[in-house]
């Protein structure tokens, strides 16, 4: 038996690894294609790396070619697989640096291509100085750029998301002048309007200039470098440019081969990762990480989820299942997390946008609390939102703002969507208290009674 | 109408705002009895206003006497209730400064007498400086011996429970030569041995000597001053003790009046908080926090779990109740937190020795990560440990021993305990992710697998 994996990064080599665990070498071997330069490596950890937080790259790599090669998974590195043959079960590679091609056969296949970034028209120049963040190459080359000469002295971020927003404090932090841009009509619009300000205010205050409602046309360049990002209203100089604009599932072969894909554009596949094509899973396909569909337990609709911590888990359930284990992916909730500078920003389930869209009625509850007792030293402002739904009371979505330990808490918010609890239940949860730790009202609970009481004068009203 | 309050504590006069919140005071009458010198303070702070960690001891009151007076809500300080007829629907109430008593009728009584310091016979010395740590004006002579002339150089603190070990830490800023006396093998056995044993190394990293197995016989006296405590292992001077032995429910008065108390000492109630006698509930009589006895909700067992969050929870219930709404009290779950130093610990459900207790065959998980991603500045270890059922799969309880950022997030634990969460269905939990706050498994995840892989091996054997 030979598993193929396309992609060595978090999803694929998670299903390698798992399923290696469950089957010896003579039973199953395992050959992954990678046409990057590294294997498993925390695409996360890219802006803290430029930053200068995290100072060493290769600490942003979990495990290495050499060590899947030690633990008896072959890696081709610098090869692209061009071509998948699912009636003759073999792919076709690229080698990237040697030239030629190869083929490989295959009895079960992993797709594990990732996702490719947003990258419209206007952003494909010659000029040098225009750069995604989606792998460490890319990484390695806005580190080079920003030491090169002359110096960059002025950044323009486009898109305001979580990568947007790390990397224009990525560049403050290299002393840059950064302007963020940002069309809807404010960053970080994942998290409701008023939880947003809080961090708008946070963006401001690093010395971001923040340009919302912001429509880019274009890219200016001359002699190969950068010169500015042209808006509809006026022309932003630039020595540099990061996009931040998400990504897209990497599902180009995939389709080539007569896979379709899903409404969100990433592959489906079943509770098991197996590919869903028209007329059911097909035999011995298998996908994971940022290339697949996965869905929204609260919303119930397809959701594009590109995030490690998803490709690590749906990569792991697909080796189980490779290896002739048993485990199941059972979709998201759309938890998220990031700081900028010490405001930690965090969400789960819905936000009322996105409740509306999936056609709830909700009342909504936002409470400032405190970290900490509020007579213990070191006790920070926290804000908790609620949405819940109307008259079941359950529990849609959560976000909070806050400084020190204020965000990893909506992991118990997470987990309170996860299992549809209404927000009555919650007043009556049995949080940990102690005073460096939390007011003896922990702030999950105000917002849990503050939702409860909207609940009843909505259903009143 | 007319509602009388047996202490003015966190349970008596949650009771009292919340059912003030629902009824005016031409409707309903609210008078509060209360023996000390403070109403609504928090107890779990003492220790940290000791150690001067928090400096003002009014911080620790969040809502005095004027304060309620203003709210509507009568408070007569320094009475003693020292009888109720049920019958007469009155209270005795005895002046303890003025002299004298007064009787007051009820229609709803609120009974909130808290609890009393466990103090065996050998701790009743007529010697100074022997103290309990229960209310503030305890808080108060303690300071005040500290500052004593001569002043007081080794302190003895009996108990190493969550106030033993809080206030051994608090004689250690104060300079003084620590020992804490143990009766079990372990300080804080309410984890488990394996977690315990970390704990145990960052109380001696303070410089706290720490004698386990320890059976105090008896506590030496002269001249009006403590001098030791004798154990069976010898004599250990001291020029003062800090009882940390636990408290029982204060119910004397509600045993006088004819109603029985539950297996562990508290009255019993039902899930409205109204008082459970031998016929059913006693109409009318209510009472909430640390004289009354809950319900795991993991073991079904009747437990005494005196905490300020469960009172102030129990408090609300019966306040909204009392009201004329409606709410329940449905149990709790053994959650704890507190920190040594910098060390961190917390639990939920049931430790190991707790399952075994109740009835429960169950595997555990122990696993060692970090708190942030590894290569992320800041990141520390931390320890997880699940308990989960046999067959089931079912999370029965759970620790966490590090350091920053890691007890609270006991309260996800928390809330997975609550929902009954297997921990295979916790494999897939969407937690939160990014490399600042986590590694790309998070510690609860990495665990849950681990617990999931030791149940197959059970089932296996």
């Amino acid at each position: 038996m030979k598993l193929v994996v396309i992609g060595a990064d978090a999803a694929g080599m998670s299903a390698a690894s798992q399923a290696r665990k469950r089957r010896t070498p003579d039973k199953l071997e395992i050959v992954a294609f990678e046409r990057g330069n590294f294997t498993s490596y925390s695409a996360c950890g890219i802006p803290y790396w430029i930053s200068g937080v995290v100072s060493d790259r290769d600490a942003l790599v979990a495990r290495t070619p050499a060590e899947f090669e030690k633990a008896g998974v072959r890696v081709r590195m610098r090869h692209e697989v061009v071509a998948i043959d699912l009636d003759r079960r073999e792919v076709v590679a690229r080698d990237l640096e040697g030239g030629g091609e190869i083929r490989e056969g295959f009895d079960e296949l992993m797709y594990a291509a990732g996702a490719v970034p947003v990258t419209p028209d206007w952003a494909r120049v010659d000029g040098g100085g225009v750069f995604g963040v989606q792998t460490l190459d890319d990484g390695s080359a806005i580190k080079v750029w920003l030491e090169s000469d002359p110096k960059p002295q002025r950044a323009v971020v486009i898109g305001g998301g979580y990568i947007g927003v790390e990397m224009a404090e990525a560049m403050i932090k290299h002393g840059l002048d950064v302007t963020l841009l940002e069309k809807s009509s404010q960053p970080m619009s994942t998290v409701d309007l008023d939880m947003g300000e809080r961090v708008r205010a946070a963006i401001d205050g690093l010395g971001i200039t923040v340009r919302t409602g912001a429509h880019v046309q274009g890219i200016e360049t001359s002699q190969g470098r950068v010169r500015a990002v042209v808006t509809a209203d006026g022309t932003v100089p630039a020595d540099i440019v990061v996009l931040g604009l998400g990504v897209r599932p990497n599902t180009a072969l995939a389709v080539e081969s007569g896979i379709p894909v899903g409404v969100t554009g990433g592959l489906r596949t079943d509770l098991r990762m197996r590919v869903v094509g028209p007329e059911g899973h097909v035999e011995g396909l298998w996908a994971a990480g940022d290339c697949v569909q996965t869905t929204h337990r609260i919303s119930g609709q397809p959701m594009h989820a590109p995030l490690g911590t998803h490709a690590n888990k749906q990569g792991r359930v697909a080796g189980i299942n490779i290896g002739g284990g048993y485990a199941t992916f059972p979709g998201v909730i759309g938890t998220a997390v990031t700081k900028v500078c010490d405001l930690e920003v965090a969400r789960t389930g819905l936000s009322s946008k996105e409740a509306t869209r999936a056609g709830f009625e909700y009342v909504t509850a936002t409470v400032e609390s405190t970290s900490r007792a509020g007579y213990y030293p070191g006790a920070e402002t926290m804000t908790v939102k609620m949405i819940a739904e109307r008259r079941t009371g359950r529990l849609l979505g959560a976000q909070i703002v806050g400084r020190e330990e204020a965000a990893k808490r909506i992991d118990a918010l997470a987990i309170a969507v996860w299992n549809e609890m209404t927000v009555e239940e919650m007043t009556a949860l049995d949080l940990s208290y102690a005073p460096p730790f939390a007011p003896v009202w922990d702030p999950v609970l105000i917002a849990a009674r503050k939702a409860t009481d909207a609940l009843l004068a909505a259903d009143q009203g």
